[in-house]
């Protein structure tokens, strides 16, 4: 014993573990080891009347039945892309709500020119009209993954407990997430940091077909994503980061509306750049406003590469334009009045005309419609009472 | 097909992968997959007549029977702690050269004041009196760990590895380190940043005793990491991180300047954070100076606790103090002429007097110590010729 019995530590203050927030436990609990997606599942899966899931799409959602055992409880939001006439089957058993274009043009009116066509960037949509504090986003050709072990991956579950466990935007921890069970913050990360700040962000990776661009899909056709990574981390303040629409989670009541996926696909000059251009903004704002993002599990199972020659026609314009825009983003300063999403992403629209009108006339166009759609959000979302707003989309 | 076939793509300079440097070879050709440490190796371990392994200790180094195979064919520099009387025994067919106090204070003379005593900080001793361009440095309590697949680890390699494929620092890549075989820059990733910078710092991990403070020793005595995270990942620019000395490797030409693990143990109000130190000074001169900080694998496995009480003896007074230091150096400013590592932290040091001098007293000397240092270094290491100094340690 080197201290007296009595000995009290000099560090009142400073209890690690005992004061932090704690991790929800698994929405699920799964009843057999040997996990099938069809097993059977707790009744009480976490945040049941809090989370949308929104899915945007142009085909029948067969994919869904492999999600099933994880989806089912919650309330879907699909955002049909393309053709309104064209009628999409949803699985047997699922509560949803379904918009159209037709839906999205009658609800928005003329606000609804923010809203993208023929592209999966016409999901934020699904942000917008949704009553409920979180959002998961997934795409239509993503499945369950395995993790090493072969299990079933919850990854609705992972995502939540990533946004219900804090960020830690300021200071680097080693051991990764340090509110995971076993891990911790490591010797030199300052106390005062420790209790973490709210997660907005939640961004979630991909096994088998990688989310590269078109150019890296042409060189290396074959390469396929096989390293589970088994870690979650914050993105450090003033890092910008590539963030994939593909299996993300978000709380929309913090984030929602800086989640505006922009103009792309059907009458605009570049595609596949939606989510980077949400991820930019999200990023800048949460940064702004003390919030934390957050990115590595849970893995989807990516089926399909898109095509890469459709990808590049898409993308051609991007990639020369993101050698300005990650400059801009990385220089954005917000002033110290922004003291809301709403008020942060006005500037940012601001800033993206003053600076990025002489790029292209396309970054005017966005600039007016990220205000668009900032009024698009007010109306459907009335400061206050999320609840009063009547989307009318085509319930199940 | 949708482009017609000579439709050239508009990104000539934007060829991923096939321009950027290729990653090593693995060092060592292993004959066989039921891998021993006693297993027969290639002759032509990588960077072995470029690499020194610097050890601190206290005791016989029977640790290293474990690493034979992987250190073997490298030269060790060991730096004994302590009494100087006392033998230190080294296993048979180990090259490698013996630093003692008394060859310390031989070398240095009144400059040895810099070099703790009865502290592992004294290690830094071995990167100044190096003659090698990299500098792999471990504690005498860590073993070889295995990976998933039940393989050793062979971590010297991967930290060859980290440290001669480049680093990332100005934008978040998803899948991690982007030079890894299986990986790349996703979608998003700026092509004018894929070449990356030179990477000066490989941080490795720790599996089974995490790197914990002592608080968070006393509160969870039983915590183990047996978390194996595949990852590299670059620290990106203007963020710190807790540099641990445990399992480290870094790029002497580079940044050995910077590696100074400060004034700790024997006559010094603090211990246990002469590698934080280090960490915090070489980061800020990393991002200033254009290079990166990788931190991830290669695992070792740490085998043994140190004392919560003697360690909370040791560290309480840098657990109020890291509360000033990370602000210090989060606001670091390196005027533009400091372009050498020396400059730099010459400066660190002015602006560690100015600022830190009036928290206490110890951030004077510690100032003082850190100029003495970079004398002692440049004595040693007379710029341009590297191999002209002569510490005459007592060698093998």
């Amino acid at each position: 014993m080197l201290f007296p019995p009595l000995y009290k530590p000099p560090f009142p203050p400073f209890l690690p573990s005992h004061t932090r927030p704690s991790i929800p436990s698994p929405c699920f609990a799964l009843k057999s080891p040997s996990f099938s997606p069809m097993a059977t599942v707790s009744p009480t899966p976490l945040l049941k009347d809090e989370l949308d899931i929104v899915i945007p799409t142009i085909r029948n959602l067969d994919f869904l039945e492999m999600w099933r055992p994880f989806f089912q409880p919650y309330h879907l939001i699909i955002v049909q892309d393309g053709d309104p006439t064209k009628t999409i089957k949803v699985p047997e058993g699922f509560d949803y709500e379904l918009y159209n274009r037709n839906d999205i043009n009658r609800i928005l009116g003329p606000k609804a020119s923010c809203i993208s066509f023929k592209d999966s960037a016409c999901r934020c949509f699904g942000y917008m009209v949704s009553k409920k504090k979180y959002i998961y986003t997934i795409d239509d050709d993503c499945f369950v993954a395995k993790d090493p072990s072969g299990k079933d991956i919850n990854a609705l579950e992972q995502h939540i407990q990533n946004l219900l466990s804090p960020s830690t935007p300021f200071f680097f921890n080693t051991l990764y997430d340090p509110y995971r069970s076993g891990a911790d913050f490591v010797r030199g990360y300052p106390f005062s940091l420790r209790e973490g700040v709210p997660t907005a962000v939640s961004h979630g990776l991909w096994l088998n077909i990688p989310d590269y661009d078109a150019p890296t899909q042409l060189v290396k056709p074959l390469e396929r994503n096989t390293r589970y990574v088994d870690a979650i981390m914050t993105i450090p303040k003033g890092t910008l980061f590539p963030m994939c629409g593909m299996n993300l989670a978000f709380n929309r009541e913090l984030i929602g509306p800086a989640m505006y996926f922009g103009l792309m696909g059907d009458g605009q000059p570049i595609g596949r750049y939606d989510d980077m251009w949400a991820g930019w903004c999200t990023k800048v704002i949460c940064d702004h406003l003390g919030w934390g993002v957050k990115t590595g599990l849970p893995y989807i199972w990516h089926s399909k590469a898109s095509n890469p020659f459709v990808n590049l026609k898409k993308e051609y314009k991007g990639i020369y334009w993101q050698e300005e825009l990650i400059p801009f983003f990385q220089s954005v300063a917000l002033p110290k009045d922004c003291t809301t999403v709403q008020k942060c992403y006005i500037e940012i629209s601001k800033q993206v005309k003053a600076k990025l009108g002489k790029v292209d006339d396309y970054f005017n166009k966005l600039a007016d419609a990220m205000v668009t759609w900032i009024e698009a959000w007010d109306e459907l979302n009335p400061s206050g009472d999320i609840s009063a707003k009547i989307p009318n989309g085509a319930s199940k």
